[in-house]
Formats: C-alpha cells, structure tokens, sequence
C-alpha cells in the first residue's frame, strides 16, 4: 500500500508526536508499505504566513526528528512540501471544482478559527488549505493516511476530491483511506491537555537530565497528598504514561498495589518510569545527535527528488485526463 | 517598461479583440517595451473546468491570432500560463494573505455570477481567479497591464497584493499600472452588444465572402427606412466601424453628407466600409494562413522558456523574501 503523511514544521515536536504519528509512520514503513512522509511546511504558512523567519529551520528540524525515531530514507521518502511545485499545480485544479461553501462547511475551519481567535486566519490559503492537503495526498496516488481522529473529516473531503475528478475527466486516483492507529491518552506534566502554548510538554528530543526536570514535579492523583494517603493510577497522569511507555506487567502490578495501597511513593514510581522512558527515547536522542547536517541534507535532497518524480508522472497524467496537454501537439 | 496581458482561450476572436486589446498590445510592443502576452488556460478552467476538451486547440489558436495581428515573437514573449507552474506556487503564497471577504467584495465576482448564472461558479477556483492573476502578472514584475476598463478593479487588487507582500516580507514587486488605451465602440452586426452567444460578431480571422456575409445586412440607423430617408451617423452601428478601420476624412465628409442628405444608400456606405476593413483585416488573413503548425510550436516552446526563466527568477526573490529558501543551507 503507499503511504503518505506530513506534519506542520510549527517547532520542536513532544512525545505527544511520537505516540499520535510517529510511531505508526514507523511501524507502516516496518510492515513493507511504500511510505512517502513529508514536512508540511506550506500548511505552516496558513496560520503564520506573517511568521515565516523560523519555517526553514522547523523544517529541517522536522526531518531530523523522523529520522531519530525510525524513518529510513533507504525504505521511506521523506520530503519537502514545497520543493515539489506540482502541489501547488494540482491544488489549484482541484479548487476549480471545490466549492467555496463545501470548504466553509469543513469542521476544522470554523473550530480552529475560534480556537486560534487571535491569529488572522480569514485569509483564502486558510479556506483552501484542506484542498491543498487533498493535493498532497493524491498527488502521490496515496492509499492509506495515517491520521488523527481529527483529520478524518478531511480524509473524506479528499475522497470526494478524487471522486468527483475521477468522474468529472479520467480515472486517475485511488481514494485514500484513512490509517487509525491506537493513540494512548497523555497528559500535560501540569495534567491539564498537553500543548506547547501551556509549556507542560515532554520534548520528543532531551536528555536525561531535562527529562528529569520534567518528570519528577509531574502531577499525579491530585487526592494523593501525602505519600501516606492511597492513590488511584486511573486518575493519575504518570500512569497513561506508563501505559504509553510499555510497563511490564510485573512493574504494572508493581505500581498498582504500591499506589493504592500507598506501599510506594509518586517518586519511586515516577522513578521507574524514567526508567521506562529512557528506554525508549535514548535511542531516539543518539540517532538525532548522530545526524550531521550533510547527511540530512542529502536525505532531503533525495527524498525531493524521488516526490517530484511521483508528482510529475501524476501531474501528467492529470493533464491527459484534463486534455491540458501540450505535448499532445508535439 | 515591462508589459504583460493576456487572453482566455474561450474560442475564436473577434474584431471587438482587436481594438479592445490586441491592437494596443502590438503598439506597446512597437514602442519598446518589453511584453509578455500569454495565453491564460488556466483562468478559462474557473469558469469552464468541465469543458477542457478545446482548451489546447482553442489556446493554439488564439496564438496563432496574437501572431497574426502583429505580435512578433523575437520582439515579445508569447507562452502559456498553465506551462508556467509557478505561477500556481506564486498563486498559493499570495493566497496566504489575501482575505477571503476582500475577494468575496470583488465587483466582478457577483456580477459574472449573475451573468453566468447557468455556469456553476460555486468553486473555490473562481473566488481565488483575481489572486491567480495577481500572480499572473506579478510572476514577471510587469509594470503596466492593457487591459479594458472592466479590469481596472483587478489591477488595483494586484496592487493592494504587491504592497501587502512587500510590507510583509521584502520589497520585491514593483506595483503595476492599468495600460487603458480608447477603445472605439463597436456594436455587433444586429445593433446589439457584439457577443459570441448573439452570433453578432465579426470574427476577426475571416475572408472576404465572410465579411461581406456579415457587414452587407448589416443593421444601419433605423429611422432610415428607404433609400430616399435621410440617415443620421450618429446613430448608425456602421458609422462606429468606419470610425474603427480609419475611414479618410474625405471620405468620413462623404459618407457624412451623403447619409444626411440622402445622397448614398447603405449599401454604398457598406461598400466602402469593407473596403477598408480589407485593408485592415486582409494582412492579418495572409499572416494567419502563412503560419505553419511548426512555426507557431517553436514559438510556444521559446516563449514558455522565456517565461519560465523569469518566472523561476522571481520566485527565487519570492522565498528568499519569505526565508522559504531552502538552499540558504546548501
């Protein structure tokens, strides 16, 4: 199956990334599926057309994160968005049979307008930037997208996209289904709803030492207030991230009666899943520190050429299904 | 100065062509400047997206009419815009701060609308066509557009787009003029607007049974019923044409005094009329049928290069502008 995802380059990702995205990217790639993951960095331009200074830099960033945590460039494509113009190209096509009220009526475009209520987001990039993700999908014939259950709704806009081009000119593209993949709940370290704007993330790349700093004053069962009151792990955050983080039943068995028995203290169990975490994410941290700038660089530079292949045999099909094309009178 | 225009290949033009646009395209280009004329496919998909079967030949043709009137391919640049992707990347970037209310109030968004009220004209494509021909015109930093009155509002939204761009990032557009020039009124054969859809008009490739088919019945000064009323200039649809094809003084006094006076009928006012459109029209016949299919590719083919290598050079400024410059590190 060919696989197509991408990400914002909106800064520097949390393991909110790695467990809602970037494990399942991993694990697709893992399971043989022809996977294309790309940095979405003319999406960032919908929201922050007027902040661009740091996009670049997101970007490469971005790539680099992908790399720490799995995706092989030897397996996986890993790309730019807008190295490949042909994105553009198809969107622009695309919008000529999208209508303006079918883009109002897309959830995300009234939901995230009020919830970004101070960004100026009135702009046309913004109402067409779901046409531009079809674009993005379909240009690479996609089939599976691996996605949030928030993303569903635009999955089906695509579909209908290559519906209606499909009817409209030639049978060109598949219609992508969406890929869910179990996203296990995590908290803020705060416990309120993990977010960058309430600086109660855990980076994706760290060290032991921050990680620690990040962990260790993390909130728990907010009725556990002495290490003498019993806990409840269903009510305590540091628990989904013990879950997340792959506890083995013995620890989890461990936990449980420690907590609610109040055997042990937040700390001792806060202290087994630094262990825990640091398991998984030391890896991560090597491979990232491990990437010079040169072997990124050419990883994009390849991972571009080989879209811009893809997009342009695409495109050139979609102008003989259009009859747009020129070559025909050569 | 650097001059751009174009034309939407919806068929075969007109004399009303000629002297609304064309004509003044090959004065600019005698005067010096260096023109850009294209051929806008993609604008004709904003309102004909589900008729793109003539889209190529009618864009063929329509370089073959710019050819024919005069526009001389070692003096101007001729190309097609869908050739030029970038002019959909500079499309997408603009899109990205130009609001959606701004182009809903557009004039002549509501009015082709109502007009076109049979077209579905719902799609995103048509909200965003003003954008695309800001890009359109940007792309090549022209400084002065022909164009008819109906699209001084676009320039000046062009304008407003150059600025913002410029305020926002850095200074790269310059902010292009409306290149007005007289355009004589010209009615259609029955005395109505010249349009397609009435089969009023004189097509301006034609020959001279054709012409006199459609000048002979032509509609005159109603009031003069019989060859003994006198007629009155003013009012007569063919009076307007002699004024167009440069009739001679001494001939304007004859026609003048003869029509008044009863002195000549139509047909001899007529008669003099298709003498001078011949003498107009008949060059631009010989040019058209003298081109061969090869001559009129190797012009398409040099001219989107040269395009393509402006506009390339432009979008370079573009991201360096908006730090989307990926090579800055290369």
């Amino acid at each position: 199956m060919r696989i197509l995802s991408g990400m914002r380059p909106t800064g520097s990702l949390h393991i909110g990334h790695l467990f809602g995205a970037l494990q399942s990217w991993v694990d697709l790639q893992e399971k043989g599926h022809e996977c294309f993951y790309f940095v979405a960095d003319w999406h960032a331009l919908t929201t922050h057309y007027n902040e661009t200074g740091e996009i670049v830099k997101n970007s490469i960033e971005l790539v680099k994160s992908y790399l720490a945590v799995g995706i092989d460039p030897e397996k996986s494509t890993i790309f730019i968005q807008s190295e490949i113009k042909e994105h553009a190209e198809l969107t622009l096509l695309f919008s000529m049979f999208v209508s303006v009220s079918r883009l109002e009526r897309v959830p995300t475009y009234k939901e995230i307008k009020q919830q970004l209520s101070e960004r100026d987001l009135s702009n046309a990039g913004f109402l067409i930037y779901p046409v531009l993700q079809a674009a993005d999908i379909l240009i690479y014939l996609a089939e599976g997208v691996p996605v949030g259950e928030d993303q569903v709704y635009h999955i089906e806009l695509t579909r209908e996209i290559a519906r209606r081009f499909n009817y409209l000119y030639e049978e060109v593209f598949p219609e992508p289904e969406p890929v869910l993949s179990k996203v296990p709940k995590l908290l803020g370290t705060d416990g309120r709803k993990m977010s960058k704007s309430y600086g109660n993330t855990i980076p994706l790349i760290s060290n032991e030492q921050e990680l620690r700093k990040m962990i260790m004053p993390m909130i728990t069962d907010p009725a556990r207030k002495r290490r003498t009151d019993p806990g409840n792990p269903e009510k305590c955050p540091v628990w989904d991230y013990h879950k997340a983080f792959g506890i083995s039943e013995e620890d989890a068995e461990w936990v449980k009666d420690g907590c609610t028995n109040a055997k042990i203290g937040c700390v001792d169990c806060k202290k087994l899943l630094l262990k825990n975490m640091r398991e998984k994410l030391e890896p991560i941290w090597e491979r990232y520190n491990s990437l010079s700038d040169g072997f990124v660089r050419d990883v994009i530079v390849e991972g571009n050429r080989k879209a811009r292949n893809v997009a342009k045999e695409t495109m050139q099909k979609v102008k003989n299904a259009m009859k747009l094309d020129y070559d025909l009178l050569k």
